[in-house]
């Protein structure tokens, strides 16, 4: 058996310690765990250093440098996001469903732990904190495979959590870190049926595709999303020119960002200079249609790839349509079913647009920034699901749960 | 494009037609489904005729040809069934969940169709009419996957629902069999996650793991059942007997009746002979240990193999254990997650049962047999889960249907 299996094994078992555990023992242990995180920051900030200078080495980019950095701050971030998750309700042990049969049956349906997570991800070492609490609070054993440009930081980190288990007499199983960072080492986790209950891919495309095919291991699929924020004629102008240039820019990076605008002709020629001018402002290359064109020479011709195109970057496409029916085609047939967005002062076109499509979110007058477990009020999140299973949009810690059926009889069988 | 492509993206653009349709509509069409099924009986038992006498030539054994046999009385119970989903309540549009954000955002989680359900199933014709009517009154397209041994009766039940599709003025996408029932292109429909949102198969081991193993579209993965029961040492005598021999019996080719009994050494000293007896008189093949096999000369001795084995026959195994945690340490390590239940009087050992086994249903004084869609009261069933993802233990209406957020604001953008 291969060091990844083993671990898996062992992680199994460590499963069913956790979900045997109190609220007041996994939270004692969450305090435990950022208490820990603080006394060991001098020790994770070195392990850290050894980390940046292999990547300068290796000629990793100044983003992907900085997603890798730690700072004190970001390690008080993490020892935070521990307490954060020690105050949030416990979901297990929940009640969910509850009734009686005519012959007498009670059935219950309870909240259980998943079991053990598996979660593979890139280079932000804090996802590593983030997952295990999560885990934690929810009764699972957690199995991080970390990338291995952040190995020595996630040893660390992993570590500090280890000294927090052992000093709650919880084995150390519950949080592990693969001790094999190949590519084959993570293709083992795909079909590890037998110890992981679930699969979390964190990070590109690229990883998250690799993962939904190759893994039989039931997947929850993250990531994608190739948002749009549809102005509608009715739209208030400042309002739109306002959630148009924050779903863009506030953050363009990250999957809720917004990255093509489509806009009703009619406000666009009321207010199409302002809106590109808003956008050119804040340093957005933008892509648009020929009406979009004529307004500022800066523009540059969409192409067919714009519309499909998740920038993840300071890029944005353009469309200007003639009704509100016409962008939700447009947008039902580019979009990923992420967040999408409609600004109107019309409750029609907010119901069309809210009917006909299906996505994890949609917003009415508002930002799809705000797809993510801390602005829904989860207080934690371990991903935003862009599959329609388990669960959809920001995922809290119930996505991390499953249920189990309790039936108490009387001696009932079946006639 | 093959042919099975085809299907899939004809499913999915009949998925949308599907998802708008309201409530009366729905039902509507199934009770016109209903009346064509009971119309074109006479078609469908000849084409099923041929089915018949193909399988017969290819040496079908007589429980498999049982299967695929339809008589007028099934039929009917096939359209009976389409009423009864009918006067289900519609899960579609459901709110399930709604808050306030401190921002002023107003938050509903609403419950939305998943798409086009594909079931990949073996001989039995009635569950393309089952699967068909869940998937309609969820507002999916269903995309069905039979086997080539039953073609011609899918095909006629297929053509029925056709009629009442076109009567009803919706498009017959929405309910496709697999033109091509090869494995080949059964292996097609695992990997169309353009046009799949999950697969569901429902048959033998065998299918289910190929479809878990392979799949790259989201598996609702259903069946495998080592169910037990344990009767404890203050277990009542005729209810241990009464439930054992009901769980064994009543249907003993389905996931939820039990495959090994495990017994209480002090209680099986006292009444183990007559539960012996009891489940000999049912023609019962008994499998024990030591003590097993001293109180009657039929019993055959138990091997390792026994306590793993889903007999899904008139086969039983029989333990006999000190105390009741070795009782749960043994369904721990044989048992597959399916159902299990315990005979007791003590209110500690049937907590002990419920925390330390993790498993889609548990049972107190009542029969494994009841691990099901109608008995749970959810009035239709699509399968019974044994993963975590999702659904777990029966599966009604619910289980076809995924959920998307509706954020409606005035304005809101992301600091």
């Amino acid at each position: 058996m291969g060091v990844i299996r083993e671990q898996g094994q062992k992680a199994k078992a460590a499963s069913e310690e956790m979900a045997l555990l109190s609220t007041e023992e996994k939270n004692s242990l969450l305090h435990k765990m950022s208490e820990c995180l603080l006394d060991d920051m001098d020790v994770i900030l070195l392990e850290n250093e050894k980390d940046l200078a292999q990547g300068e080495k290796n000629g990793l980019s100044a983003a992907l440098l900085d997603r890798l950095r730690l700072t004190p701050d970001r390690i008080k971030g993490m020892a935070n996001g521990f307490q954060q998750v020690a105050s949030l309700k416990d979901p297990i042990g929940e009640t969910i469903e509850s009734w009686e049969r005519p012959n007498g049956l009670q059935i219950d349906s309870i909240r259980v732990p998943l079991g053990v997570a598996g979660i593979i991800y890139e280079a932000r070492p804090n996802v590593t904190a983030d997952a295990a609490g999560l885990c934690i609070k929810t009764g699972n054993a957690a199995f991080l495979r970390g990338s291995s440009s952040a190995y020595y930081s996630n040893k660390a980190i992993v570590q500090s959590i280890h000294s927090a288990l052992q000093a709650e007499g919880i084995t150390t199983d519950a949080v592990q870190l693969a001790k094999d960072t190949s590519r084959e080492a993570a293709s083992e986790m795909f079909t590890m049926n037998d110890y992981l209950d679930v699969l979390i891919p964190r990070g590109g495309a690229g990883l998250i595709q690799a993962v939904v095919k190759q893994s039989s291991v039931p997947v929850l699929e993250t990531g994608v999303g190739n948002c749009h924020v549809y102005i509608d004629d009715t739209a208030d102008k400042d309002m739109g020119i306002a959630i148009a240039v924050n779903a863009k820019t506030q953050r363009p990076s990250v999957c809720n960002a917004c990255e093509t605008i489509v806009v009703h002709q009619s406000w666009f020629d009321q207010h199409g200079t302002e809106l590109v001018r808003a956008l050119l402002e804040k340093g957005v290359d933008i892509r648009g249609d020929q009406a979009v064109q004529h307004v500022h020479e800066q523009v540059k011709p969409a192409t067919e790839n714009d519309w499909k195109e998740e920038y993840l970057d300071l890029i944005v496409a353009v469309k200007t349509v003639e009704h509100a029916k016409e962008a939700v085609s447009h947008i039902k047939k580019y979009g990923t079913g992420h967040s999408e967005a409609i600004i109107t002062e019309t409750a029609e076109n907010k119901q069309l647009f809210f009917r006909h499509i299906d996505a994890a979110a949609l917003y009415h007058n508002a930002s799809t920034r705000f797809t993510d477990g801390d602005e829904f009020g989860f207080g934690a999140e371990i991903g935003i699901s862009t599959q329609k299973l388990h669960a959809r949009g920001p995922m809290g810690l119930k996505a991390l749960t499953s249920s189990k059926y309790i039936v108490v009889g009387s001696g009932q069988i079946k006639e």
